[in-house]
């Protein structure tokens, strides 16, 4: 699976099972899946090198070891050994619920690489780097013709995808499901009816305060030695391990699992705006921080993965966000600012809070605020369903994508490359994904809300002390991998599954009230 | 194979074969050769990240990852299939004189990788392990009976392994073959004992007109960034290529090739000494150069790896030493290192180069100079070559290392640790790899002198313009690869094989005349 700006891998495959009463097959498939995450972890640090370090030169050969060690791990995946052992580990009675759920979610793995046809993995792989090469030129010329068929072919192979997985509703539930395990279309649907008109409501109100600030006053040169010194210091603070992990520069963020203990985080500096790095770097370290927390024992194993899309997002945007962009927070860090930049020496806290939470309408969905992002998912997620669904045929997505974003945001893109063709995922064939990024947002607020509840941890919060919270992150969330489905573990955690009413009181409380 | 302080890898495994007309069983076999080469340059990816960047936390699955992937690599190498495709590869009659040499030299590495029982090197490993830990300890304590039991066991060990490679005249032969293909080691003696009452005259010389340069003369700081841009220039004046490799900081300096088009360098850095990390790169970026001239479509073949460390590392001196530390050099680069370095300013050009060419002896192997250096390798070569042949056992080993250092340098150790517990090379098994570092000093003056026969070479170097230089060395050194023996590319380059009066010419015109 990629993940678009965020987290790599998210690959359930193991390390070892250190339990001693285990069943055998049981055992000797975790010995494969073991095998298996030796050659992904290696994957994803040739793929780390790829992004931060390699020659240009290198690019050829890196594509042929990158393939080859896909190419193992899938034909191990989906040996006959591995199947048969599967089989075997199913009929063993295990009282261990944990490893009941690796079974399970192996038996979805190996079903997910098995289930589709090599042809149609092999269609799929070139309809891809083909749709991904004319969305690069469409976008640029911001010619929506240009990009077309293309999609239309991705639009195919992925309803070939759903039929062949399954479904109950409709196929757009077999592609959510790829992405946000367990997920229903209808039920996200029904929460994203819930939001819609609160975040209009919300946005419009946030927009409008927002413009009676007036700008530029955080205006300066950010040197970027002094932007790493500071976010170093408070991805240490929020508790990411540098023993475990590290920061580098890349051209697009991203969070990385390099194996048990080897957490890459990266952003990107703009010397005119610390912000932009700052926050980069603590949604990604809200990823890491994650995958830290993860059972490094179970490593690749079900049990020791992350559990979902809209789990990982919601560790990422809690950090970020709902700590991050708090006016606890910048209490103590602003001070810490001013030091490493001194021409925020005559700005006043209140000044720099309003502008950091300035609010504004965009129609780029990555430069989109807090208080107006979910907006461009409601989009897009109802583009996406009914195109699957065959109630919209792609040459209306641009009138379509324009009319939407018009009652959504008031406004309409100048042009497609500023509408409809602006993101990447529909040309990489990730249907279904976009959903996650609010889910993640509905989560983070439910979590956040639920874990401040508890006394102690609100009190440490006050004196951004983040070890409480981070640890009832870890016993609540972190640990439990993917043993659970994402709304068993929101369950559990919260009392209720994923309900935005989290979400809208806190937009509320931060940009309206 | 591990290379100590400079190049790391030079397997003989392949990428592809290129060529149309080609005997079927030799292109079957260079199929499983790029099978290799994948999994090695991948441990290589593994390798350079570990010393560069991995997180400590991340150690455990690293090493499981390198010793899994090892594993597949050997077992490919080994495996029956291999080998049949070998025997048949060698019965097909080919024309082509470089399948020809592949076929040998791909015997030669299947035969050193079979010939060894399994039992055998796991017991090296073992004892090198052990070793290493007692000889750090050894070396911490200054107490080589600690060490000694270790040594013993080592000794047996190679023992045991040249007889079962086979040699001709004595067992060292086998061991120095491992590093130097084709060497003998009365050859090297022979070489060895011509150079030695020169060297001793000529580094007695040197020493003393350095004794009267006072020294301080370019006492300052010399802040990390700007010895980066120096030594990038420098680097990349030379011919390195950056689209092709980069350079880095680690502890110990090395090179290593992470496939065709990836060659990487690293160096570390002394503010008080700028000269200490560009000469560093400037021997690394020798290494680069010559790893980014092997033929890349031969990657992984004996006709697209390196010749051997003699040859290596000539390349390496070539660049640091002759081309350097020249007078010509630095009347370009001097006012180059005074705009960086301002304090430099008040130096004269005349003072910088005697302090730059200071001879002083040193215990330490590392840290002598050009004229003392190779009176350290004699030392090694020979009391090896007696323990290897049970002429000088082990117990008497710091004994004769000081009266030998003695003879040689007029004084005497204080201790072991800055006597025959200084080197790592026998804690890791390497007897036989001294002898390479003088072999490479000789190959460069011998390298240098030819080309810098032709006048366009010599009217370039006059300018610092280093391309006619690298594109004779690309052509009478890297383009051959491994294709040939280290002594007939210096033979076919020079119009003889290795011949001391090179670098003893050299020697004396700097250091003595």
């Amino acid at each position: 699976m990629t993940v678009l700006c965020d987290v790599v891998s998210l690959a359930s495959h193991t390390r070892r099972c250190q339990f001693i009463h285990m069943p055998n097959a049981y055992q000797s498939l975790c010995e494969v899946i073991s095998e298996i995450a030796l050659l992904t972890s290696t994957e994803a640090v040739l793929g780390w090198d790829q992004e931060t370090y390699m020659p240009s030169h290198a690019l050829d050969h890196r594509a042929r070891q990158l393939s080859y060690l896909t190419g193992r791990a899938h034909s191990l995946l989906t040996s006959k050994k591995t199947l048969k052992l599967l089989e075997q580990a199913e009929k063993e009675t295990s009282e261990n619920p944990t490893h009941a759920a690796n079974i399970r979610g192996l038996r979805r793995d190996i079903d997910r690489a098995t289930k589709l046809p090599q042809k149609l993995v092999e269609e799929e792989s070139q309809v891809c780097a083909h749709a991904k090469a004319a969305w690069v030129e469409a976008r640029g010329k911001s010619d929506f013709d240009h990009f077309a068929p293309h999609l239309e072919k991705v639009l195919g192979i992925a309803r070939k995808k759903a039929d062949l997985f399954g479904y109950d509703d409709e196929p757009y539930d077999a592609l959510l499901d790829l992405y946000e395990r367990g997920a229903k279309t209808r039920e996200v649907a029904a929460l994203f009816t819930k939001l819609r008109p609160q975040l209009a409501e919300i946005s419009r109100a946030a927009v409008a305060k927002s413009s009676k600030v007036k700008p530029g006053a955080l205006k300066g040169r950010y040197p970027i030695e002094k932007q790493q010194v500071l976010n170093r210091e408070i991805a240490q603070s929020l508790g990411f391990d540098f023993e475990a992990g590290r920061i580098d520069t890349t051209a697009h963020p991203f969070c990385t699992t390099l194996g048990p203990g080897d957490v890459r985080l990266t952003t990107r500096y703009d010397e005119k705006d610390f912000l932009s790095s700052l926050f980069g770097v603590m949604h990604e370290a809200g990823h890491g921080l994650y995958e830290q927390g993860l059972p490094g024992l179970d490593y690749g194993l079900p049990s020791g993965s992350a559990a979902s899309l809209g789990i990982h997002e919601s560790q990422s945007r809690l950090w970020e966000n709902h700590v991050g962009r708090s006016l606890i927070f910048w209490k103590k860090w602003f001070p810490r600012a001013q030091e490493l930049f001194p021409h925020l020496r005559k700005v006043k806290l209140d000044a720099f809070m309003k502008e950091m939470l300035r609010s504004e309408f965009s129609f780029i969905r990555v430069e989109a605020d807090e208080a107006t992002y979910d907006l461009h998912i409601l989009l897009r997620f109802g583009i996406e369903r009914r195109l699957v669904k065959g109630e919209l045929s792609v040459q209306d997505v641009p009138k379509v994508w324009n009319e939407e974003y018009r009652e959504l945001f008031g406004m309409t893109p100048p042009d497609d490359r500023r509408g409809c063709l602006q993101d990447i995922h529909w040309s990489m064939g990730g249907l279904g994904y976009f959903a996650t990024y609010t889910l993640g947002n509905l989560n983070a607020a439910q979590l956040f809300a639920t874990a401040k509840k508890q006394k102690k941890i609100a009190a440490a919060l006050e004196k951004c002390d983040y070890a409480p919270l981070l640890q009832w992150l870890r016993t609540n969330v972190h640990s439990k991998g993917a043993a659970f489905l994402p709304q068993e573990i929101i369950s559990q955690a919260t009392g209720s599954p994923t309900d935005a009413k989290w979400h809208i009181k806190h937009l509320r409380e931060r940009y309206v009230g």
